[in-house]
């Protein structure tokens, strides 16, 4: 990694907490994700981004800023990137996946909350994540009570705008969520100075619909048995795809895939038992359960998480001449997404029923971040599904922390041995 | 208390554990209420109400019930109760406040829940709460995640309809929530065959703006030094307001208030160190905190909270000719209660500096239910606030077991001392 100080010095950040950070991330990371055997090459890409994801990165994002240009970050697959492509500016994804971030989250925030919200305001408080530094404003949403409320918190560090989502989908939210999208357009014109024209919404509805098209091509890959790459792979380039740059990164994943294609075709064997993850999102760099079940003799086949299929699937149409008419697409493209804040919320359960098939998924993995009450409480109606349709599954919460690693370990193994 | 278990039996309750519970509940109202000395003889209806509260006004319920009347069951003080009223039906509050019910919640629930979400659910897959069973129908609302989904759970057992409670208080959400509450009045109309008239809407905005006022003059009792009234007792005050008959329960209050404005007038000495509680409600019967406080030199003498001032004050303007102003109206007074479901919820805030001046407060205790995220969030905002005016505060998570007891009297003693 090139020397980025005097970057992080302009970014007002704690050099020496991140020089801890720093001094951590790339062990990690070896022991996780190098010592895989037989890698696909396109993951060098990948495996290059991450060992420059507070270098390389944030100094486009700040040669962007040089050039009057704006970084706004999210946390929420319901925030539409389009908009902020749109305006020329830069999305970047906060949710924050290391026990690092929690300490500091704490001093603001009660000890029993999600680890993820935790970690964000610790991130932003600590002044030891780039991104966050770098972000011009952040772009929360009304998701879950930990958020809504973090908010208030985190407007005293940084300008927030809060996009209320509704929590059922009738017809009247529909139209409740194209408002929000209105005024989220109106704020990120402001911001930016930059008008969101029809051809500029367009062209950014195109930009995420390939990312999108890239990240489903990745994933139908995933189907074959067995599977060409490993669920942990799958999920670095999941989590790259919230702060890369969408379409180098689409064109690299694209690559990727021409490899994995011709992996299929020489493929042989029965591969291993092929499990399911549902649940919340994992942020980077939060690779643990699928260290767990990847170290047994079991591969991640797909994730049903906002860090997985929630991401990509359904495409916005395209179709429309007007700002009303994109926005309608919009709107029926991410209100399409299944989270267990909407109520009710069945059609996850259809997904997950869908992806059991279509995946060949032996065993599925409920993974609740702990004190998430949505997914938490929804957990028993997926059960019950899942338990119907004969597909055995299993509930762990758990946090960022490694003291409950082993104890996940040893459950895993009973319930691979049970599959 | 007369004999019920016919009654109970045709509400399909499970009787032998319902012995269960009152079998304990006397002696824990003797012990916490009828062992207070010198207190007001208005209270002797209230005592009457609840050694009845399985009983006399189950009976009311369910002969209401038997001349087609319909019950109809709510759980936050956003519901509008007028528009039960209006159509001829009446609204118990079932929020449930005892651990006797948590366990059978923990079969449904995840167990980092909010005990009162824990005990509504426990209370009702038991069939130990004949208020519960008396339901024809339970009207929730999204005002948090644990709630939100527990409609989910509980309606496999009971017909649920749902009110979106907007989270802001822009324009627009003053729209939504006058929509929400024309949904409410056409399910209420289906479900009773009662149509809303504008006669039958004013008469019960009247109702409700009476109860409304006879708090209000209660509370404003409390104003006095020494306060001629307990706060236990007036917490239970409170509770009962939920399930009483409102007319009654108005005379009675308005009764009480006569005596204890004689009391005022004869009253002489400094009285104890005044506390405010601040945060989430106290259901029937969760006396825990006040009996905890009052048990040291100290009194109670203000609520800001959903079993206190967020009750009753603010009233709905009687004015308007039409439907539509009538829910102009109501939706007017209902968003203007300041619950950490909002963001932001400033207003909150300003309700609790303007009470520590009325009221004359020496010191807050801000009491949350353990795993309430947005008030365990909002605590930090409280705290800052009262700081900046000089008033000494106390944080106090907990939930309805009786463990945690010694340590909140020991900390709560410590800072009364402090004050
Ligand atoms: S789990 Fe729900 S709230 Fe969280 S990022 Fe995904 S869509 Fe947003
Ligand atoms: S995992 Fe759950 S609690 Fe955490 S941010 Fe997402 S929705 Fe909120
Ligand atoms: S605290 Fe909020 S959600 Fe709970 S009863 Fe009160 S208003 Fe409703
Ligand atoms: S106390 Fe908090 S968590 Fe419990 S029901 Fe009320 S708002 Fe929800």
């Amino acid at each position: 990694m090139g020397d980025y100080r005097e970057l992080w010095k302009s970014l007002d950040m704690d050099l020496d907490k991140h020089d801890q950070l720093c001094a951590v991330l790339p062990e990690m990371f070896g022991s996780v994700y190098l010592s895989q055997e037989n890698r696909p090459e396109g993951m060098n890409y990948f495996n290059f981004v991450f060992s420059e994801v507070h270098g390389l990165r944030i100094k486009e994002l700040n040669d962007h800023k040089s050039n009057g240009g704006k970084v706004l970050g999210t946390f929420c697959v319901f925030v539409p990137d389009e908009v902020i492509l749109a305006a020329n500016a830069i999305s970047v994804g906060l949710c924050a996946g290391s026990q690092f971030w929690v300490e500091d989250g704490e001093k603001h925030l009660p000890r029993n909350m999600c680890p993820l919200i935790k970690a964000a305001v610790g991130a932003k408080v600590s002044g030891t994540c780039p991104y966050f530094q770098s972000c011009d404003m952040i772009i929360g949403e009304t998701t879950c009570d930990g958020k809504k409320k973090a908010w208030e918190i985190l407007e005293d560090f940084v300008p927030v705008h809060v996009m209320d989502l509704p929590q059922m989908k009738r017809n009247k939210d529909y139209a409740m969520w194209m408002d929000e999208i209105k005024l989220f357009i109106d704020k990120v014109e402001e911001l930016t100075g930059n008008k969101v024209t029809v051809e500029a919404l367009k062209a950014a509805i195109k930009v995420c619909n390939n990312k999108r098209r890239a990240l489903k091509r990745l994933y139908d890959l995933r189907k074959f048995t067995p599977s060409p790459i490993s669920g942990l792979d799958s999920l670095l380039i999941s989590q790259i795809a919230f702060n890369d740059d969408p379409v180098r990164f689409t064109e690299q994943l694209n690559a990727l895939c021409d490899e994995l294609d011709e992996r299929v075709k020489a493929a042989q064997g029965e591969g291993k038992k092929r499990i399911m993850i549902t649940g919340t999102p994992m942020a980077i760099p939060n690779w643990k359960l699928h260290t767990i079940i990847e170290g047994l003799p079991a591969e991640v086949v797909v994730e049903e998480t906002c860090t997985g299929t929630r991401y990509f699937e359904n495409e916005v149409s395209e179709e429309g001449e007007t700002i009303e008419d994109l926005i309608t697409n919009l709107a029926d493209r991410y209100l399409g997404i299944n989270c267990a804040c909407f109520t009710p919320n069945t059609g996850r359960i259809d997904d997950i029923l869908r992806y059991v098939e279509e995946y060949k998924v032996d065993g599925v993995v409920y993974s609740n971040l702990s004190f998430c009450h949505s997914y938490a409480v929804e957990y028993k109606k997926v059960e019950e599904a899942l338990k119907k349709a004969g597909i055995p599954v299993i509930n762990i919460e758990t946090d960022y922390s490694s003291e409950d690693a082993g104890q996940i370990k040893t459950r895993v193994e009973a319930f691979l041995e049970m599959i």
